[in-house]
């Protein structure tokens, strides 16, 4: 199965290590930035890694958005309700929003191993607040480190996927899936993103206190079987 | 090496469970309960169950408390200020405390699948707060399903452990990988606990979607390996 995925913030560490990810997974993928320049220059970066090219295409957020039905966002916190205010106006009906935010207090100058207190519990509860209506949201691939996808081998770790959608849900396990090492979990209703994207600034301290760039997680106990790619 | 360890809360599930743990690997463990008869009743519960008798006692929590080194604390959230005031001048100077509480919503009849916010942080922190000074603390445990101490087979979870306190940090170290399967890791200073404790929430969701009892975690990408037993 193929569909358009619209990655914003797509020029990011985090947005192009899952774009090429997802083209080399055969999906098609157009890189948001707000610079189209940006945008195309990314794109042409990771089409370049492909076996076969033309999957990745560059846009400016707002067309990007305007594009697909499926829309990752991928930019710090500090960025996250400005833009998706701007791009309110973009989203297709019916749409939905994979958010992958991770509120560290990094991005506003304090330490990735800390986190900020968003008044609707997490960044995903804040991104549901600011989209249109009927736009379902999944929180999703917060724990993924950059330095992971970027890399050739499987990823080494679970995604959990939190939404109240459960075709939204469903699509972001997909696509994590389509990540070769990945497993999608289930991780209830999108109130718990704000554990999930916590564990971030957990496996940063992990990556600190052991020097390493790669920390990940897998949960144990469950009845069913990780990836074997 | 063996030590005495009193468990304040051993008669509970968590708690019972770590007892028969250690006791199985050869340490001293002293049940705390409020009741005497309580207390040794499960401490002859947990004596049954080993091979070579006598390493577990029963006591009231603060003859417990006095008599060690170290002392894990294993009550429900909505205990642990008020035992932690009580128990206040029972504790040897020089004590630790290992603090495994999390302060899951069900403890005030909310959903075990929700945490409730602590002002210090986390509980482990308010715990470090209410002990006298001199005492350090550590947390961890919190992740280990009772239902996983209480089975014969290794536990396939790492334990987290965040302490402010080298010496706290190594005993806690220590006495998780005295459980076979379980591999203890540096999880940096105390104030991180707070999102070793809602990891648990999230296990509990996780727990509820795959109809399972034991669900646990492991981090990946760390240059050390898990415990082979």
């Amino acid at each position: 199965m193929s569909r358009a995925i619209a990655i914003v913030g797509g020029t990011g560490p985090e947005g192009s290590g899952l774009a090429l990810r997802w083209a080399r997974a055969g999906e098609t993928v157009i890189i948001g930035s707000r610079d189209l320049g940006r945008a195309q220059d990314a794109a042409a970066r990771i089409a370049a890694k492909l076996a076969s090219q033309g999957q990745v295409q560059g846009l400016e957020n707002p067309a990007a958005v305007a594009a697909v039905e499926v829309v990752v966002l991928t930019v710090p916190f500090t960025g996250q309700a400005t833009l998706l205010k701007q791009l309110k106006p973009a989203f297709r009906p019916g749409a939905m929003l994979i958010d992958t935010t991770v509120p560290l207090a990094a991005s506003i100058g304090g330490r990735a191993t800390r986190s900020l207190g968003v008044w609707q519990g997490s960044a995903a509860q804040q991104a549901a607040e600011l989209v249109p209506k009927g736009v379902a949201v999944a929180a999703a691939f917060q724990n993924l480190s950059a330095e992971l996808l970027h890399a050739d081998e499987p990823v080494d770790c679970d995604v959990i996927v939190c939404s109240d959608d459960d075709r939204a849900r469903q699509v972001a396990s997909e696509l994590a899936e389509k990540i070769p090492g990945v497993r999608a979990l289930n991780g209830g209703s999108l109130e718990n993103a704000r554990i999930v994207e916590q564990l971030t600034a957990l496996l940063i301290t992990l990556n600190l206190r052991y020097g390493v760039h790669k920390a990940g997680l897998r949960i144990t106990g469950l009845p069913i079987k990780e990836s074997t790619e």
